[in-house]
């Protein structure tokens, strides 16, 4: 069964498809956008073993040049370094690119950030197709447009908006995700849960056993039901000068914990310790109910996601989140539940609130 | 004399003030833009030498932290490296930038190709302002939102489309200008007269003293009449699908000069000579009569530029011409006059036919 969603965007609008195998659908995926006169595939060394010859298979049936850039796998790879080797193969690539090649980024989020971000400055902005291939991807990196590398000032400091214009999500990919990567894209689910549906939570809740089995029936509604939010939060405000910063919900807080764990941490570890302490900053504050804040803290340790981290100091994380590119002005602003399906922002959290929320997860 | 133009783009939409000395106005000009937080001056050395502290006391003046970034001068250091360098040095101001901040790029066409493909990454996207100091920046990159380097495989190959959000033309800055880098803006005000303004080429034709006087007066009025062209051809095309591309009329052989030349000859003489040969194309198939093509050689001769070269070899400018990231599937598109003032676009000139263009200026 294939699903189909639409991310409403005006001119740039384009849909997300997500189908087990869609790998192999990449190339009537890519030939279908229009006057394509080639395709790149970039990919990291781990997923181009497992797909980068499925993926090049399927665009040369339709008739397209798609070499293979690969570059070595994780996030401390996701650099102006890697970025700057990939800009110089694509524009050595033979025959070479032209202004209707388009860029498909195959893999985890790393390498949609990379690829979206060589995409968006290679001849002043190319078309790309993501296909992501882990849950975090797949739910939450893949739609928005957001696209960069990390600096030694910060995660994401450089990088451009830039939306794909195609999604080709293949749930069956995930059968090769370990337990662990599938967790730091739970994490995510649970924050979209907690932003925009309180349904979402239970079907979480209840679905960790088949999600773990990879049953490719409920991978795929779990998929369709957290793009569908994302795609009409980035609908709503692609640039995040308002309501996109829900999407932060975890975030704040889970920056500033990964940093202060030098990335040794899991995104996905740090974004459920993150709306842990935001949650309990939103108690503290009489904005949510204390019930509430237990239910997110049960899901995710039903999950096996971490809910407990001792010695973290609030002097420090409070400065990790000032140096944090949505400060404005020194102010840090955090997105607060008001219930499980609803949030709120605030920029007036003080240290000894955050000392008083960090002592909940000691 | 206070100047204004509105470029229409939307909700990308600005204003170019050209008045004498609105260096000094450059604080008013960015705060005006609202909610700024902070800036960035980037210049090069020898512009930075000149106008770098009056700029940076025009911002402070309105209570903006403005630090002056500055790089070597010239199109060599177009690179990504310095572009990388000049992406540390921002991350790295104290104290920090934030998406507030504003990027004001101080100089000719390199400094605002760089610092606004700073501006377009740096924290996906901050606003910067414009603030040309040559003749060719004013009338032709400082407008329409084409920043980025150059890379190995040709040049601007690496950049972004990223508008202004206010330009600021101060011609007194032409007084500090060589009659060279003078005569490489007179070249693009020379294509805009043949592609959209029979006037204008009378206008330049007659005003060549005045300019070379440094004129303030003939020197507003010029550049005025160019950035109007400007505006309105981006305006009604801004990522270059259609008619921007008559912009590069002169530009498809005058790259490929360019690069034959290993860049030793001057932008604008490039284009003078590009200019010449497109037109001569233009005369052989019949689209533009023999006197009008002459009289641009005539207007280019009195202005000082270039109407000779010899040992232009039409296989290896073809070759070149291919390369360019303009070329789609292998062909390379041609912008040609029709009489001054109106042009076509082509895309099957013969090797054949480039040869007996080129003999014209052998």
């Amino acid at each position: 069964m294939t699903r189909t969603l639409r991310v409403e965007l005006g001119e740039r609008s384009y849909d997300v498809r997500i189908a087990p195998g869609a790998v192999s659908d990449l190339g009537e995926a890519t030939a279908r956008l229009g006057a394509v006169s080639s395709g790149v595939i970039i990919s990291d060394e781990t997923v181009a073993a497992h797909y980068g010859r499925a993926a090049g298979e399927a665009l040369r049936a339709v008739g397209l040049d798609a070499p293979l850039l690969t570059f070595p796998p994780g996030e401390p790879h996701k650099t102006f370094a890697t970025y700057g080797e990939l800009l110089d193969a694509v524009l050595q690539c033979q025959p070479a690119i032209d202004r209707r090649s388009v860029i498909i980024a195959l893999g985890g989020g790393v390498t949609g950030d990379l690829a979206g971000f060589v995409a968006a400055t290679c001849l002043r902005g190319l078309r790309f197709v993501q296909c992501p291939t882990t849950l975090l991807a797949d739910v939450d990196s893949a739609v928005g447009g957001k696209t960069g590398v990390d600096h030694a000032a910060g995660k994401n400091l450089i990088g451009a908006f830039h939306q794909p214009s195609a999604v080709v999500i293949d749930v069956q990919t995930l059968g090769t995700l370990s337990d662990a990567e599938l967790r730091n894209g739970l994490a995510e689910c649970v924050k979209h849960a907690v932003i925009r549906d309180a349904d979402l939570l239970t079907f979480i809740d209840h679905g960790a056993k088949p999600f773990f089995a990879r049953d490719v029936d409920a991978l795929s509604e779990l998929v369709a039901r957290n793009v569908a939010i994302k795609a009409a939060v980035v609908a709503g405000d692609e640039r995040e000068y308002g309501d996109r910063a829900h999407l932060n919900f975890g975030h704040t807080v889970g920056h500033a914990i990964e940093v202060d764990a030098d990335y040794t941490l899991a995104h996905g570890s740090a974004v459920a310790l993150g709306m842990l302490v935001e949650s309990e900053l939103a108690v503290g504050r009489g904005l949510l109910a204390r019930d509430a804040a237990d239910r997110l803290g049960d899901v995710l340790e039903r999950l096996g996601l971490p809910v407990r981290r001792a010695g973290l100091s609030a002097e420090r994380l409070g400065r990790l989140m000032q140096r944090d590119k949505k400060a404005r002005a020194g102010k840090v602003r955090f997105v607060l539940p008001t219930a499980i399906g609803s949030v709120t922002v605030v920029d007036d959290v003080t240290d000894d609130a955050l000392r008083e929320a960090l002592q909940r997860i000691a």
